[in-house]
């Protein structure tokens, strides 16, 4: 259960798929050299191979645990805890006005990458983190950041995002959390929240939790929600903790994975809160920190999927068990075809996928930093097009990869010691959280897709079909040729009818529209890096363009196939018998 | 976590699809009448709904335990194997002249999956038990089977298929278990089998394990197994059970899913057995059992399939989230589109691969009691065809419809209270036992396809062609048309390259090409339905369309997808870089 940190390939897409170097040659980026991303991978490397990967199995098996009002993390996630906030870890892109490290985004994906890989339950808590220093960074009052920011961006505190009530999770306007002005610039806040991921625990001194609750006589729904930041311990002005808040764990999920990240029902009592941003305008806050963590949640897909593979890839060099064509008996199973042929399939599609979070990351570096304002526009309609697509392509990516990896175990994928199956059960979540998979589809084609009248996403063809034409006019990645041209045209079939649309055929297609923009611009990526490095002489391209063919043979393929359920998916699927269970 | 059997599929199946009447028409089988198969499917029905079903979770949280040398099964099992026995459900599908109800398996396939979706951990017991009937049936002296065959055809007495060693898995040309004849007949044996299904437990009397083994002198590799019959507790002559045999279970696996199911290692110490069939010719035994457990494990992908179906629409209609287009918030998310995508999406896929099964079942019905030898031996082509794809295509799809399962009840799939988890780690297991998923589709492509130059898939695709004609000369099904007809089309092509194909490119191919007859198949098969079903003023045709509809939009032209890797599927398989893990 060993992990082996992919930084070849980091290296390889910063340079030949995301362009890096045009990020570097910004101001704010000017001291960023490819030495130092180097050293920080490298860096990254070493702490999640040595510290946090040894600690995913034992997280998996020893849950963390409620013990009065206080969480247990699962053991030895303290102590590594410690180890991650002295590194720095957390500060790495945030920016420097707050006290960050301010490294593009696009080394945080890798980053980020390597600590989900190596323990996703343990990655959620400083995830959290990142996605309320946002927040507060963004929406909070001088006062409030001047308290809590600090040491959110060490990583002594931690964050924690409480959204969810029972009846209120996908659609939050149902939510009924109360708070009630104190008169003293205060609030009190009274209620119930579920789903709260590392919503108590024992790594961090303190821990900030930013929550949704209502004000007295605000709108109901979703336009009368605001946010609230509420500290475990009370912050003296002097910047020592207090006396504890009134709210607390009450509760814990028993989850099909990710055990080692304590997932909380958290119980409002009073507690005392400070409004963030205006009143009632909670959920445009709250999306501030969505939206970036969606990206991430899209890289934990890949994480998953990239440590069920090495575990597949280590076991098929080591297990032996019968003969492979030509060959004797007692051979490692990598020698049969089939065998071979899930590896690719798992390594492929994962590097496609990485390409799209990087490029997603990397656009969001140059929609903060470019200096040419039309180009921070652009960049930032396409790290807005791309989130959606880096989050569920990548999540789906990540729950079939790691079913490919128990499979590739046969009988030993299916007993929890070997380790298959916790990534199986780890992967399952990240299509879920951060915006259901189907929500993520619905943005793509409302918001991302028909608000801007396809402006965004025919940015992304031309890219596209400018790299078709440096195929077609080349003499690398010619097998790839006719898929890539396939697959472009399928895009911008798909693009239109889904344009023409009517709004319910839209969402009936949303996620077969987002499952082939996802294959096409993967292939293309990987075609892209796969041609960009061969010119570059990179001693590598050769493995990009074998990962490059397969996925063109195999993969964008596929693309073609939605272009019916695309077309008349709504007839079809209201069609669709709903009526009792038993009925055919 | 109800389970509502699917009663009307598999009656609209049985007349639509498989041509039930031809079974009944038969000598052997002319006592079935339609009344008759209703009275068995909804016995069937209320057992496994009211017995089986509430002991599914029971089983999941209370794995079976191992006592010293004694498994006690997860609790309520044994009792409720004790009214499954009573019943005789054990016998259904089994030879008169055994003892059996002689019944078709055409509906043993419909009362097994009603069987393995209320609980498949327990389903798994009687699966073992028929397969070493059929075994000691086919292969063992009179004497044994005078001996043990009764009490298993009762499920008195159940039976465990004894054939993993740590070494020797899907090969299982390097086990090393030693059979040493005692002179009186018997023989002594002595080793350790891995991966013992229901190998030991407390719900019958008796358990009779068919173990493989090797005699002193034997050829090494595959060529040098024999198999021996090995009861729990000796048999006296008198028929009443003597002391316990020299085996034992030692361990129990932890494994992702079916927890109601032990999975024993077990240690043989000299354990008595008799030898069944000839010597050194046991694997050929052992595949009398595999064929016909594999077409049941593909049952059983369906079966985990729908009841991950009725949990997802069961929530759809009471989860109240989001405001539906056009309509007022507050509503089911059933309204949503993308949640009635996913609910048709696992529904008609899982009718498909039913269609496939119950095909595979019917198939195996007439190759026994056809009264035309030539029909016997087309049926029998026919079954050998269709098995490794009911196996394969089923249980791949059950993982991915649990999987989205999962994801219909969002946040709350992944908290295992609901019950949507356990479905997703159950499933897990059916594409890797009883030969990997890989292996059936070496099986297909060898055995089945190239063996015989194509002949048995030339029929099925003539049968396919016919189902075209039908809807291109009829009215019905006419949104499917062109979908069947490029299906068909995709089917001849990849078949050609098939056959024409290295071995090395036909065996990196065959997962793929599975993947696709599946698909077309089971596309070609719901049209079928639809059709005849319409002509015979089925009031349920209308649903099977919808069904049938969907499946020609949206998963049927994935079978064209597959056409580009088929083809050059062994040089890019084989170009993938398998150096280092961290290698990209």
């Amino acid at each position: 259960m060993t992990y082996a940190a992919p930084v070849k390939a980091f290296h390889y897409l910063l340079r030949h798929a995301v362009d890096v170097d045009s990020i570097m040659a910004t101001d704010a980026h000017s001291e960023v050299s490819h030495d130092l991303i180097s050293d920080i991978l490298d860096g990254a490397a070493s702490f999640t191979q040595d510290v946090l990967a040894p600690l995913n199995w034992t997280g998996d098996q020893n849950p963390a645990q409620l013990n009065g009002d206080d969480v247990t993390a699962s053991p030895g996630f303290k102590e590594a805890y410690a180890q991650f906030a002295e590194a720095g870890w957390q500060s790495l892109p945030m920016s420097t006005d707050i006290g960050g490290m301010g490294l593009p985004n696009a080394l945080a994906a890798a980053t980020s990458e390597m600590i989900y890989a190596s323990n996703m339950a343990f990655g959620l808590c400083p995830m959290l983190t990142s996605s309320a220093v946002k927040a507060i960074d963004a929406h909070a009052s001088d006062e409030l950041k001047a308290k809590y920011l600090d040491k959110m961006v060490t990583g002594e505190w931690s964050g924690a995002m409480d959204l969810t009530e029972p009846q209120a999770g996908s659609d939050l306007g149902p939510l009924t959390t109360k708070a009630v002005p104190k008169g003293d610039g205060s609030y009190s806040i009274t209620g119930q929240k579920i789903y709260i991921t590392w919503g108590d625990h024992d790594c961090a001194d303190n821990i900030i939790h930013l929550v949704l609750a209502r004000l007295p006589d605000a709108p109901s729904g979703s336009r009368g929600i605001s946010l609230f930041l509420c500290p475990k311990y009370m912050v003296e002005d002097d910047g020592t903790l207090g006396a504890r808040n009134s709210f607390k764990p009450i509760g814990l999920e028993h989850k099909l994975g990710i055990h080692g990240s304590p997932t909380c029902v958290m119980e409002f009592d009073g507690a005392t809160g400070w409004l963030v941003g205006e009143e009632n305008r909670g959920l445009a806050c709250m999306f501030t920190m969505m939206n970036e963590a969606r990206l991430f949640v899209g890289v934990q897909g890949v994480a998953i999927g990239e440590r069920a593979y090495q575990a597949a890839l280590q076991y098929a060099h080591d297990r032996v068990q019968g003969k492979v064509i030509n060959g004797e008996a007692g051979a490692p199973i990598i020698g049969h075809p089939d065998v071979r042929r899930m590896l690719i399939d798992m390594k492929s599609r994962l590097m496609g996928a990485r390409a799209i979070c990087m490029a997603t990351a990397a656009a969001s570096d140059m929609a903060a930093c470019a200096a040419d304002p039309d180009a921070r526009k652009a960049a930032h309609a396409r790290e807005a097009l791309l989130t959606p697509i880096a989050k569920a392509y990548s999540t789906d990516l990540g729950v079939e990869v790691a079913s490919i990896g128990v499979q590739v175990h046969g009988g030993m994928g299916f007993v929890e010691e070997t380790g298959a199956a916790q990534h199986y059960r780890d992967a399952r979540i990240a299509p879920i959280y951060e915006g259901t998979n189907g929500i993520q589809a619905l943005d793509l084609i409302g918001r991302k897709l028909r608000r801007d009248g396809g402006e965004a996403m025919q940015s992304l063809i031309a890219e596209l079909v400018s790299i078709h034409t440096m195929v077609k006019d080349g003499d690398v990645a010619q097998l790839c040729e006719p898929a890539l041209r396939d697959g472009v045209e399928t895009l911008k079939t798909a693009t239109d009818i889904m344009l023409n649309a009517s709004e319910i055929d839209a969402m009936a297609a949303a996620s077969d529209y987002l499952a082939l923009v996802g294959d096409v611009v993967a292939g293309a990526y990987l075609i892209k890096a796969a041609v960009k490095g061969k010119a570059a002489g990179d001693s590598l391209a050769d493995n990009m363009q074998a990962l490059a063919n397969y996925h063109a043979l195999s993969v964008m393929p596929r693309a073609g196939a939605r272009l019916d359920i695309i077309r008349k998916g709504a007839d079809v699927v209201f069609d669709f018998p709903v009526g009792q269970l038993a009925d055919l």
